[in-house]
């Protein structure tokens, strides 16, 4: 007798657990293994079930296919002669009950040995209590060859997409239901096979049997048979029940399983649902481990994660943050970052060998898009903001280089490293303060950067990194909200300056001279004789009406307001700006239309952004007009013509300013921190199922030695980036494959290793000599709007709506401040107040409780956390249905927008 | 004993069915009426029930609600202190076993008479196995005042929104669980009051009590009593077990309506549903109904219409199209108008008197802004494409003129006249024909119009609209399609050609002199004297740079090819286009968004077009931009200045073209009649359950008397419109009040009456002395793109995807025909191919069956038809399960897309 729990519990997933205990790890198994079903010595787990009915007239009765189950009902739709989508079957208790009567009375075989369909039927008629004449035309009607809606070739149907999915070893039932007009009363047969066995052409798909059902009986007006049928294909469909089915050694172990089975059911008011409409497939399969013994139900759940963990706002279950073990301090010098290399060395070569799969390829070429895109758009940013001492070149450049560096030897080398956010807005406001104060900047720059590396190696040395257990939600969600809206308004303003730049003619606003189209005239000097440029149209001598472009040409000279304006920019940018930014959104949003096959969708959505580029340079470029754009070097050295690649100590910069810029880089050295770690906690999160585990420590250090070189050759300073990142953890993750209709993929893992990232960079440097191609439109850098999804409100039933617009509320003045200091001439404390936010968070915890805050946020960690922070589970038990407490499970989904 | 079918057939609808008898009509009453409920003698068919259970310690336990159920169940979420939104309840088999085994040996009290919630306490107590100091604490504790999420204040409660709702008469059931300590045993208690009863607080809404159901015990570890206290709120929710237990007679008779009530219910296998989701309420409760006798199931159903009538792919059901008695053919001259006459005249009062209410004035304004729109819009087009003979002012004036005489002795009162569609098109291609032959335009219109005005009163006489029955839908969406695509494509044609007026400067290009904003001066003539004019900056005379406006202010002349250059007009003019379209877009779709509140959103939604064209406007009007704009006249005379009021008979046309138009005419009264009786059709469909009838008869009539009318005056023509006659009919709907959660509104009819329309038709003459303030700007009548959905995917269930797309191709293939004569020189015989549809449609059912036809499109009536197009119903109840034959049953959703 085989254990059940053994069987049930790998039902879902067959090979993740041995992988956890082992250590050693493996990506290439997808679906259930074969070693696994010969360690258990069963077949499949899932088992094929189709129902035949008897139909058409008394005289000219066939048996034809009308269902078929794995996990779900299908239907055939008759008259459209096509299957139904997969479907929770509803039944009716009566028709259960009724089957239940039928094999109390009925002929139950179990562990049966025959070999063919005709012993089966012979077996069938010989034990019932029906005349030989009947007893003959039983058999003929059971061997009558049914009609399947594909019809199978014997062993060749192996054209059948069903087929094709299911994995080898699956077995199969038979439900035969019919109205015999020569049978007196209802005849109910029940088949276990002790060895599964080929009974001819019974199923549509080739499968040996291990379950026959036949319901038979004079005609009846309702639709009882089919029903009943129905009701025995259900109970099949039932791993438990078929469990209990294959263990009965008695017809009356039978009907106790069915009782068990009833046990179990859901039941629904009549009129509860509306009968014409299928019920979906519900998005999480983990009622079946309900029924398994307590001990395995906190162990295993079929949507991943574990039962008994809580969910937060998001449906995401969580914890006392990232796993402790990378998060304890030592107390030596240096002692994380030590500890990390010892963790991550061993994987090393893992790191290498785990890419070989075909899903890299294209990971990489999406972060490749999405990294370039990345590039682009930022390096024209820090151009803008710098005054070109950095630019689309050195962007590329810089990216290459820190990226493949941190991708070799990082703790997470699936982070991508990127010069958005805030230290783009720091470095900013630094180029402003040099600026007025006349400084040279890139000296200055240095100094500032090769303080960073200090502070940081500082940092990892006492093993600040532990204190990331205090970022929980509510900071992550001001320093990001902070980032969008910097960018937002940015581009925003961006887009009104053009305006500015290229007037719109108003005509009853032609006062303003700027703005006037008339007014220009192409002078010529008349040193080389009178009639060479007399304009006939004007009767004028010298003078001409050509354009400011053609008069230099003719070698004339333009004169007048009207000649520096230049038409439609401004709209036709306005109408570029749109059309990029609708177009990237209802392409981004396309995954979710019901158009094309879902794969097509998620290219088409996963490739947005690059399309709607592709869009814009292409509506610019068919146009020809003379819209501003990016100014790429055509030549491998500096964007700035007067600056070599490395950047000298000091320049024309005092002596002191090495000692005054530690400052500005300690500021500085706070939003470095968190920016890098507010990513990595996002990152390594526990519902990503990261085998590898993080290396927080290790990562801070080639952040800060990476700074070191950037700011030596004058590149951009580099951090990880959270959405890139999560779009390439995303492009990489690892599903069960499925085999029955309506089942849903399960999460299996991440494919962690480093050459995804490093062959990104890698192709981000040779993107290099590609530059003069890339004069991309330069407004195209103004798409950066994240737009966050919301779904999921289960804490709403746990946290008053009051107190979720409270904890909103300070959110939103948080963010208004950081604003506010942000604009203000206080600019360079602001990653001071950034800190203040982890502050904040501690404070609320006098405002609200304990429970509200881990339904609306992490918790904060104690210092030395002893009990879980669920509140009193008494009260929360009396409170709560059970079925609160299994909260929400699903599969992480990694929410993305790149860019 | 009252019998349960009267009383549950009115449960959904209590005053439709009386109405349809007795052949008056009442509009007022709303809600369940006051007679209703007196004349069977029972109170609301609602129960309200709340379920109380005991919580806290064992030694600070009170009784706290935790549920209260009415169609549906809402649980209070006890730490975020609110109700949870109305879902279907979900059991399991064993709550309702352990309920029914518990009632089996505990206390049934049936027909109970006492006053007081003491006196049942004493009776309770008394009953049971208990000591006399556990009947004592067993006392205190059923006497505990409970905590309720509202607190009631005995009888002035009258705060709560739910009380506010529930009808009176409601009566409340409560059920009572809960552990207590002293208990040995479990103890059940079914309580069945004879009267109502005030049992002092014991449900939140101070209701009098008709049920209460205690179960408490000893406590347990599981959450037993809960569920069981649920299951018994179901059964109590349920009409047809709660009929049953108010006639009981006895503990066995209520067992037995448990084990009815068990029978009905739908069972999900485990699994089948995420029990961390709550079930919506379904949107038909047409189940309760199934278990009626069966000549009742006929009759009625609580989500409209028959449940034996077939639902084509929209969801509507469909029968030979219109009702049969309007179109019967009389066979006497004139004999059908003199029926519609006859038929409509007796309503006639009745069609003031109905208006009377609040929501008419909402109807009003919304089409009155319809109207207005539309006056515009088409006022603009009909201008351009007739060479301004007619415009802003006539579209207007006719509008009123026509509107208000159809709505006066129309047929169908709800029918909104519009000179859109098929019948513009149409006088295009004769203004155009006009034109090459040089005739005087409105003179040959007059002829067109009057022999179309003498055709259709033949059709009128020859009772030609019984024909309207072979205008299936098949016919309707090609001809609709058709103008749709004739909209959409002058759109973007017109928005075309304003680049070509407006063009583009590109740098590139520059040799193209018309593009260039470069080469425009200012002469002055010199007569004048020489230095006044002297240009300082050209060291010129007599020439300036200024822009063509002022030159002219100056008394300047402009010269040169950059003068007529107007920058920015074809972008500024393309951002307007799409911004005012997306606008409109996105506010139409924000019905179906979660913000603010439904009453909001619908506002919003419903005035989409016109708070887009605001939108519109003021863009243009902030920027000040010299975009083309719409002539209106500023005075009350014929847009062209050439012509009066009344159009001559001939002009300088030749004498015989009286005689030829009749050719055109022909082709127009195809037109004219297609278009009339496809609305009228689609108007008078059986869901929207029209009392008063219709009269294709006498609406065509008029039309014909309006053709003459509108020709002899060179008013536009007008012929009923779909699109906002259909938004008329939605403004018009009456709903009936939801008085329990989740309970969806059920339509009850459209108020039928000829007030709305004409208030409307006489504010659009009114508003003919807005005019001059009626400036919109031109492009704004491109927002003609009508939106549809096809959401009912049940016909798919039906028909085989093959021969839908083979359906779905010959209609494209048809439209593509039909687009190709109108673009050709043949344009002219293009109602002639519309006809042919009709043609095309016989000839399909050579290639489909009638099942597929019948799921497809309408069914085309055979002369004597005498039995259902459903097919060998005997084929099909074998096929179709009985859950197939319950087609989804939804209120007829009237779409509307206002232009």
């Amino acid at each position: 007798m085989r254990p059940p729990e053994q069987e049930l519990e790998n039902l879902g997933d067959p090979e993740t657990s041995p992988l956890r205990n082992s250590g050693s790890y493996s990506a290439t198994h997808l679906g259930p293994s074969e070693e696994w079903r010969k360690q258990r010595g069963v077949g499949s787990p899932y088992l094929f079930i189709q129902m035949n009915e008897l139909l058409g007239s008394p005289e000219n009765q066939e048996w034809r296919e009308t269902g078929r189950w794995i996990l779900f009902e299908e239907k055939l739709d008759l008259e459209a002669k096509h299957w139904s989508s997969p479907h929770v079957p509803t039944l009716s208790l009566s028709s259960i009950w009724e089957l239940r009567a039928l094999l109390t009375t009925g002929l139950v075989l179990l562990d049966c040995s025959v070999q063919s369909l005709s012993e089966l039927t012979e077996q069938v008629s010989r034990l019932e209590s029906l005349n030989p004449e009947g007893r003959e035309r039983l058999k003929s009607v059971l061997l009558q060859r049914p009609q399947h809606h594909i019809q199978p070739m014997c062993w060749s149907a192996l054209q059948s997409p069903l087929w094709q999915k299911l994995p080898p070893g699956t077995e199969a039932a038979a439900v035969l239901v019919g109205e015999l007009d020569f049978l007196t009363q209802r005849l109910g047969v029940f088949v276990h096979f002790l060895e599964p066995v080929v009974l001819g052409t019974l199923t549509e798909v080739p499968l040996p049997m291990r379950f026959v059902c036949i319901i038979l009986g004079p005609p009846a007006l309702d639709k009882g048979y089919h029903e009943m049928g129905r009701a025995a294909a259900v109970l099949l469909s039932d791993p438990v029940f078929r469990w209990s089915a294959c263990q009965a050694s008695s017809p009356q172990d039978l009907l106790s399983a069915m009782d068990a089975f009833l046990e179990k059911v859901v039941v629904l008011p009549p009129g509860g649902v509306d009968l014409t409409e299928r019920i979906p497939p519900p998005k999480c399969l983990s009622n079946v481990h309900k029924r398994l013994p307590s001990q395995l139900q906190e162990s295993k759940d079929s949507c991943n994660g574990n039962i008994s963990s809580k969910r937060d706002r998001y449906g995401y279950e969580h914890e006392p943050q990232p796993t402790s073990k990378e998060l304890q301090r030592t107390g030596r010098l240096f002692g994380g970052l030590v500890q990390d290399i010892r963790r991550k060395a061993p994987w090393y070569l893992s790191d290498f060998l785990d890419a070989l799969d075909a899903q890299s390829f294209s990971a990489i070429l999406y972060i490749y898009l999405a990294t370039i895109a990345n590039a682009i758009t930022f390096g024209g940013l820090l151009g803008d903001a710098t005054d070109n001492t950095q630019g689309v070149l050195e962007s590329f450049l810089g990216t290459a280089v820190a990226g493949s560096i941190f991708c070799l030897f990082a703790g997470q080398p699936l982070t991508i490293l990127s010069s958005t956010g805030p230290v783009l807005v720091f470095e900013r406001i630094l180029f402003a303060f040099s600026r007025d104060h006349g400084l040279d900047y890139l000296p200055f720059r240095l100094w500032v950067g090769i303080w960073v590396a200090v502070f940081c190696l500082v940092l990892v040395a006492t093993e600040a990194s532990v204190l990331v257990r205090y970022f929980t939600r509510f900071t992550e969600e001001g320093f990001c909200a902070l980032i969008s809206l910097i960018f937002i308004y940015d581009a925003i303003g961006k887009m009104l300056s053009l305006a500015e730049v290229y007037p719109i003619y108003r005509p009853g606003l032609s006062g303003d001279t700027g703005s006037t189209p008339y007014g220009c005239l192409c002078y010529f000097r008349d040193t080389k004789g009178g009639s060479s440029h007399w304009s006939l149209d004007l009767g004028l001598a010298n003078v001409s009406l050509l354009s400011p472009p053609e008069c230099a040409l003719q070698g004339g000279q333009s004169r007048g307001l009207g000649c520096h304006f230049v038409p439609d920019i401004a709209f036709f940018s306005l109408i570029l700006f749109f059309a990029t930014f609708l177009c990237a959104t209802i392409l981004k949003h396309f995954k979710s239309s019901h158009f094309f096959p879902s794969r097509v969708r998620k290219v088409i959505s996963d490739f947005s952004m690059v399309l709607a580029i592709l869009l814009g340079c292409g509506l610019d470029a068919s146009l020809g007009l003379s819209t501003p754009k990016l100014i790429v070097p055509s030549e491998f050295k500096p964007t700035h013509p007067d600056r070599k690649w490395l950047v000298p100590l000091f320049g024309t910069n005092p002596w002191w300013l090495c000692l005054a810029t530690a400052l500005p880089a300690l500021l500085m050295s706070i939003l470095v921190f968190m920016d890098q770690q507010i990513t990595a906690v996002i990152l390594n999160r526990k519902e990503y199922q990261l085998q590898k585990g993080a290396g927080f420590h290790l990562d801070l250090f080639w952040v800060a030695m990476l700074m070191l070189l950037t700011s030596a050759f004058g590149l951009p300073w580099y951090v990880s980036t959270t959405v890139i990142s999560l779009a390439h953890m995303d492009s990489l993750r690892r599903e069960s494959a499925t085999c029955a209709p309506g089942e849903l993929p399960r999460f299996l893992g991440i494919r962690e290793q480093r050459l995804t990232g490093l062959v990104v960079f890698i192709l981000t440097g040779a993107s290099i000599f590609l530059a003069p191609g890339l004069k991309f439109s330069e407004r195209m850098k103004l798409l950066l709007m994240p737009a966050k999804h919301q779904p999921d409100l289960l804490f709403l039933r746990h946290v008053r709506l009051s107190r979720i617009h409270l904890f909103t509320t300070v959110q939103l003045v948080c963010l208004g401040l950081l604003w506010a200091v942000k604009s203000t001439a206080a600019a360079i404390v602001f990653p001071l107040m950034l800190l203040g936010l982890v502050g904040i968070r501690k404070a609320l915890e006098w405002v609200f409780s304990p429970q509200e805050l881990s339904w609306l946020d992490d918790p904060v960690p104690e210092e030395n956390a002893k009990k879980p922070l669920l509140g009193n589970p008494v009260f929360l038990s009396i409170l709560s249905p059970k079925s609160e407490l299994i909260h929400q499970l699903r599969t992480p989904e990694i929410n993305i927008s790149v860019n």
